[in-house]
């Protein structure tokens, strides 16, 4: 009955959002405190106080019929000049307001990035692990999503692999840098030596291949590593950033996509962008949300709350004999899981009440995901049963 | 460089928002008093009080998590339950908040629809003239939009012309009712007999034929005019609504889908276009605009404000000599071009700085589209120039 398409994705409902589910009906069983739902990458941490009083303040100031109404495709040209204004001082490019295009959070920005540069039988690729949508991105415009295998030592790409799998049919890169699953963050070096085969196989196929870079995290970070603007190291780049993590927004579907001027083809490409915007039924960003995000540019929900949460883990799940990299950035550590089959680790960790995410939900069996945007008190509190979790499979 | 799909679509962007763009530069360049821009279903009536004052209480009383979190890709509970109380009461129905899918706008909801039904190659049936993004959102899910011939006369459908432009390959047949271009509204036989038609098709076929229906406009009637609630008359049904209209919220993309428990493989259709909300990207609808409008399903701009527009342009329309539908519903009038190219009455309308829309971008050559959801100013002001027009065309 329903489109032959779609019948895949209803008998394979995402593992995440079923956890999700899963994890609601478990509270409401057993009281939120004491499950242990690190399933979701949903923000704990509330919004900045700046965001409640710039609603406040917009709702007094602005006109109604401006702040709720229709605007360019792209969005408002004020709130696009702040965010490249905001860029440009915060890494030094020089972008405009005619380089941002404002989305229904990053998840509708890469559609519109997919929309506007993908064929059906067009090849993109990716870096395992990564966030499974990915995939159902690139269907929907019949693209093929090919993925690149992980270094699970380091979780940085492997590069030989990449160059290897590359074809005259790619056309598009995505990465995700800080990384969900890993908390890793790409390097500078990682960055330019991606940009270098890219620059290669450009000159070989005859075609520009486009970094789409999805940074809905990049300014989650907890150590000094920096995240390179990739704009600086190669010029046909598509950035989608989300406010949904910085400004602990992710209900309001914000964010933005940036494409450099010196993008091949840069007005064909930002004029497929705006009309992919349209026609595939986001129309703009939300207008009130905009006008919030262009005068919270300088905000951050509070990240020391998470990077307390990751120490207090990380430093448990080590003593308990776990192994993970300690992550970087993001909110997000991948555990390699005591058994090979991390299904089992994962349904086991669920009877301590623990919620869990296997990496086969991101292309890496063997290891688990933890998203640690929960409360202190959600990781003390899971600790021993971690614990016991350890020595049922005699870690310690 | 970019998509091949969508290269037809860069070279012909869509004729409305080209024409919102050049009101706008138009209106930088004369003084936007003195452009009488009709071109743009942007609402002129601000957003009820109760939309701001609800804000601002969501603001003191909701969990800021909560408010500006993530939820199930279907909505938040209570929401989706406030809406099909508020369903049942006004028009008998008996929804459940599981009958409800909250959604990026109708835009939204309508490419959610058709990308859960629509397999490439399949067709979908509407009726002309209607909104061309019905062409493009078709399109994205690989599928063909065949159109019905319209009954310029009365610009009811013509049922005779819709029957025999069925095939086996219809999925879905998409109505608007109360009509974007005409003002019409589909009477309750109408309904009854595209109902029956379907009815006896489905059974020849062997397969449901689905209606979209598509209806933002549905508050918007100026007459004691019924607009059928379509789900009592036909049992596959997906309605689409959209609160940009009633409430003035345009830019905030804020709507919803219903389906009836009695549609064919309705656990299956749900669970399919709750999937495509995420995987097109949108997600959810953005999070405290739900909450919003929970809270005003009772509340309509102030609809007699467009009913004078309407009463001033038509009657001076008509005695100027123009030949139109008086509309009963929504916020656009379909006048006659007094030329057989309507595009070259486009051009020489603008001459006197009005707006208009052609027919042609609405598949109805020959006529023209004014939306008139501007200030009663600006109608008042414009009769100067439609009065010019009706004597440069002889027609006074």
């Amino acid at each position: 009955m329903i489109a032959k398409s779609m019948q895949g994705l209803v008998n394979n409902n995402s593992v995440i959002r079923q956890m999700f589910e899963e994890g609601q009906k478990m509270a409401a069983e057993y009281g939120a405190e004491n499950v242990y739902d690190f399933s979701l990458g949903n923000p704990n941490v509330p919004a900045p106080k700046k965001v409640e009083e710039t609603i406040e303040k917009l709702l007094k100031e602005e006109d109604p019929l401006v702040l709720h109404g229709y605007m360019s495709n792209a969005g408002f040209p004020d709130v696009r000049k702040k965010v490249a204004d905001s860029l440009n001082k915060r890494f030094g490019t020089s972008f405009t307001a005619e380089n941002i295009m404002m989305t229904v959070g990053a998840a509708g920005g890469l559609n519109c990035a997919l929309k506007a540069l993908i064929d059906p039988g067009d090849e993109v690729m990716t870096f395992a692990p990564f966030f499974l949508e990915y995939r159902n991105y690139t269907a929907n415009y019949g693209g093929v999503l090919i993925m690149s295998e992980p270094d699970t030592a380091t979780f940085q790409p492997d590069l030989e692999d990449f160059r290897a799998k590359l074809t005259p049919k790619t056309k598009a890169v995505i990465i995700n840098n800080p990384n969900n699953p890993t908390g890793v963050i790409y390097s500078e070096e990682t960055i330019k030596n991606i940009a270098g085969i890219l620059e290669e196989k450009q000159k070989e196929y005859g075609h520009p291949i486009f970094i789409i870079s999805d940074e809905p995290y990049r300014e989650l970070v907890y150590t000094d590593a920096k995240v390179p603007y990739i704009t600086k190291y190669y010029r046909n780049t598509i950035v989608g950033y989300s406010f949904s993590k910085t400004l602990s927004l992710p209900g309001e579907r914000i964010g933005y996509l940036v494409v450099p001027s010196e993008a091949e083809g840069f007005d064909e490409l930002f004029s497929a962008l705006t009309i992919a915007n349209r026609v595939l039924g986001f129309v703009n960003a939300p207008s009130l949300a905009q006008k919030v995000v262009a005068e919270c540019l300088e905000e951050k929900a509070d990240i020391a709350y998470y990077a307390k949460n990751r120490d207090v883990l990380y430093d448990a799940l080590q003593k308990y004999g776990f192994s993970c990299i300690k992550p970087e950035g993001a909110f997000y550590m991948f555990i390699k899981s005591p058994v090979p089959d991390e299904k089992e680790f994962v349904a086991k960790a669920k009877e301590y009440r623990i919620l869990l995410v296997p990496g086969s939900s991101f292309m890496c069996a063997g290891f688990v995901r933890l998203a640690y945007c929960v409360s202190y008190e959600t990781c003390v509190n899971s600790l021993k049963g971690f614990e016991s979790l350890a020595k049922d499979y005699g870690l310690i």
